[in-house]
């Protein structure tokens, strides 16, 4: 299973390519790591043509199974959300455009999956996924970081809330879509976890 | 002259080309208005990709010159706009895919431009609409009737914009994007405007 983590953005966007590797897909390896910047002093469709290009680029070179982007949410700024909002619109089509399942993430999410606290900071992510993937240094910038950390979230998230998902107790169906849960069940942080992963997380 | 008004959504997404047509192109004619609607419980990417491929196949059908796209503002509430957002997003891109350029209008533009008052409520565009473009009937729903607004307003606004943008008065740089102004000026409203349709606001 290999996932593409986007952290969208204009200014800097993260992009991070993760897969499962080993018996029962419990290890974790990297497969990319970069970030596209865009000018701003260009124009916002540029912006945006830019960073569909390069994500389309990392599509179709590494041929991820999922892309996994942040959900927003109300904590953010109107003024600063728009630009991160219409990038993420351009990478979710351009996976949906070849096929590709997007899911969903909010920061809290991705933070408790890598860290086990949801309230973690930008540092202790980063350290995570350093250490997760075996890394000889912290990937810089930050937004790479997310990205990679979005992209181990889905390999180890999306399992479970497809299951939840399917019990109905999952969040709007409009706004998500997983793969349907494989492996066996096993127990994480008090809720039943199925799939690859789970158990690399201790 | 021939412009592309996109009403950004999921739900809706209004479509309207208008060009402007006669001596000195004051006259303006409906080339073509929509309305792409996805699936509420489709997944978000799903929905955006619609959008993308609808938008995609008016581009290359109609071949505008312009694409004008709603800006939003603080007044939204961030959980309804961020659909909206993505969606622009992902209509740019397809603009600027194709070298089109992209200007972005507040309502407050767009109602102004229109109707002469910023404030005019829905109806009242609608109904200016249909009279500017002389419809025998308004442009339904409402997302179609602001669509077709939008092109009236970069038809007519975009000239003058560029004009402010080159004088170091206009706005950030990096939301806009207008063709250099064309005919010559005329005064409307107070304001020196230079290009095409202006004369037909009256």
């Amino acid at each position: 299973m290999r996932v593409l983590g986007i952290d969208p953005g204009l200014t800097r966007c993260g992009a991070g390519i993760v897969e499962t590797t080993g018996r029962g897909g419990r290890q974790l390896r990297l497969v990319h790591v970069g970030v596209v910047r865009t000018p701003a002093n260009d124009d916002v469709a540029t912006r945006l043509l830019a960073v569909a290009e390069h994500v389309e680029a990392l599509l179709d070179e590494h041929r991820p199974d999922q892309l996994a982007l942040e959900r927003m949410f109300n904590r953010h700024n109107v003024s600063t959300i728009m630009g991160t909002a219409q990038a993420a619109g351009v990478v979710a089509v351009a996976a949906a455009r070849r096929g590709i399942p997007v899911a969903w993430h909010t920061p809290t999410e991705v933070k408790a999956a890598v860290s086990g606290n949801g309230a973690a900071d930008k540092q202790q992510v980063a350290t995570m996924v350093t250490k997760l993937l075996k890394l000889d240094a912290q990937p810089r910038p930050a937004d790479a970081a997310d990205a990679l950390a979005l992209a181990i979230c889905q390999l180890w998230r999306g399992p479970l809330a497809a299951r939840l998902a399917a019990k109905g107790a999952g969040r709007s169906a409009g706004q998500q879509h997983y793969p349907a849960a494989t492996g066996r069940p096993r127990r994480v942080a008090g809720l039943t976890v199925t799939g690859f992963g789970a158990g690399a997380r201790g």
